[in-house]
């Protein structure tokens, strides 16, 4: 079913980009504006969303739509579907272009209308997504309540002994108990200095006292993703690892209480980096403060020192903070927070004080 | 270790098409000519490959890369890549452009250098890679062979009363006891009428007498994908069923037996196509008969109609016919393919023939 209050708010974001035409080729945009939910892999998906006008969709016969919502342009594998987009655009005007779009369609439409301007546009789909409406808030809520629930049971599941694999595949079988589509990133379980690098794959290091335990993880359930961290320490913490903890948790709790609508995005970034570079640590924070999120783990939108558009309501984005040594140990603390219209609702609830775990 | 070898290939591959540079993106294309592995989601990866002169990497300071094989300019979240690259290419001469670059990096690389010309390239990788060295050969092999003892064993576990999905977590538990990173695709498990489905997803189905049971696998080991599907029944088949599947497996072998240098890849997919259209079932085989594969899935290269391409010493193909019927029920046979000096080497060893299964 076509989503046409969603469609009319990017209608007027591309009028007032100057726009008539836009190509919408992310299938999470696809499905945010359409209903139809297509992984096309390879192949073409597009909805060519004109500001006046019925939409178009571009599907190949191996998808399974059996009631597209709207008009239709069906292609096989063997036909050039970037043909029958080509036919479809206005060529005299500016045509709006989605920002994943890959170059083996997008060169082709060039080079089949040459004097055609084309313009990166999916911010008028991405400004829209980044506000979640009623009905995402509470799939974002369930999605973070099923998230706080395992990271509890990680929690008291993990022992000395274990290998960061044998965590991973037990947060991976909790989020398909509880109904879950999946992670919706691949869980990260880092232990001791593993931690240290912020995109550590769980691998078969084993966990023994005196490490830290770094819990990065989210789920998909219904379309709509969680994602939070959680640190916390095999045995008493040296007085440097509560420190760095304390300091971490501190620069999120700062973040946090600062958010609600017209703060700048930077702002946050700079709250949280200001607590960890006085304290020595700023080399060691080494990314941006947060990501927006959504149907993807990671969506349109930073919360960065780059950033200077404000906080809006119903923006959901993560904040996490984090002091990375290496050779040492890692300490990073997640939560998402929900932009409401007089500050934020924080969607992860459980503890992010350090303690001690695993034995 | 940059690999040289391989680069020079495309180096060749560039001069033929009139190109001296060219964007590299794709990062299974980034590792093969350099050896670094990086998966950078949604930052920026390119590696600049010029005709004459030394390859340059564009890598976040975010991935990790401790030694990079070559000149390399580093960027931050808060910088701007694109910029970086547009200092580097000579925008006096057309550039080759990877056919994954979205056009979040492409359009703005393009608005920096307006007159510059671009032209899509990764031709010039793509077949390199589809030709596999003999390296790549001994890991697809190895990956076929696992599958092919993870497809037997699931053969032997599914049982009447299980679930698509409890299956399926078998099949993706079986290769990570083989030490494999994973499946190379979402495992298909599909029971009666979902096998009519060719990209069905396991859910909650449960196997039942008379259905016929389709399983479309295939695993990653060291960076290498497999990919196969058998198709049995729970029970002895009815006089259709078998009739379908016998047909199904023949037009696999008749494919296959036409394997050798020279081919065209859509004689293989008519000498396929021509049996079951005669046998009445063409409209039910609605999908191309093969694909390329590799270090993904799905790399670029098909065996269909459209594909006058002829074959050439270590390809690597699908061979995967297949008669759809809705509701009732669905055959696929699939095997993996290496074209050798003089014919062909059929990568899965497993019995095509259909097969009572589950009682």
């Amino acid at each position: 079913m076509l989503k046409t209050e969603r469609m009319d708010r990017v209608r007027a974001a591309l009028r007032a980009q100057g726009l008539t035409q836009m190509i919408v080729c992310d299938p999470k945009s696809v499905w945010y504006l359409t209903g139809v939910a297509v992984e096309p892999y390879e192949r073409l998906l597009a909805l060519y969303l004109p500001t006046e006008g019925e939409p178009v969709l571009f599907l190949n016969r191996l998808f399974n739509v059996p009631e597209p919502p709207c008009r239709t342009v069906w292609h096989t594998d063997t036909d050039k579907p970037v043909a029958q987009i080509a036919e479809v655009v206005d060529a005299g005007r500016p045509l709006g272009i989605d920002k994943e779009w890959p170059a083996k369609f997008l060169i082709p439409l060039m080079e089949t209308h040459p004097g055609m301007q084309v313009v990166l546009s999916s911010d008028c789909v991405d400004d829209c997504r980044a506000c979640k409406d009623a009905e995402e808030q509470t799939l974002m809520r369930e999605a973070s309540r099923i998230n706080d629930a395992v990271n509890e049971a990680a929690k008291h599941y993990i022992k000395a002994g274990m290998t960061e694999r044998e965590v991973a595949e037990f947060i991976d079988a909790q989020y398909r108990a509880h109904g879950c589509e999946g992670p919706s990133f691949t869980t990260i379980v880092s232990f001791g200095a593993n931690a240290a690098d912020p995109h550590h794959e769980p691998d078969d290091t084993v966990l023994k006292e005196g490490d830290c335990v770094l819990f990065d993880m989210g789920c998909v359930k219904s379309r709509y993703c969680s994602d939070m961290t959680r640190t916390w320490f095999c045995g008493q913490p040296t007085e440097k690892q509560a420190a760095v903890h304390d300091l971490v948790r501190r620069a999120n709790e700062a973040a946090e209480a600062l958010i609600k609508p017209g703060v700048r995005l930077c702002e946050l970034d700079a709250a949280a980096r200001d607590l960890i570079t006085e304290a020595g640590y700023g080399a060691y924070f080494n990314h941006r403060l947060g990501h927006f999120i959504g149907q993807t783990d990671h969506e349109k939108g930073d919360v960065s020192s780059a950033n200077t558009a404000v906080a809006r309501p119903g923006m959901i984005f993560s904040i996490e903070p984090g002091v990375y040594l290496p050779g040492e140990f890692g300490v990073r603390v997640e939560d998402l927070v929900l932009v409401t219209e007089t500050g934020c609702e924080v969607l992860n609830r459980n503890d992010k004080h350090w303690d001690v775990v695993g034995l």
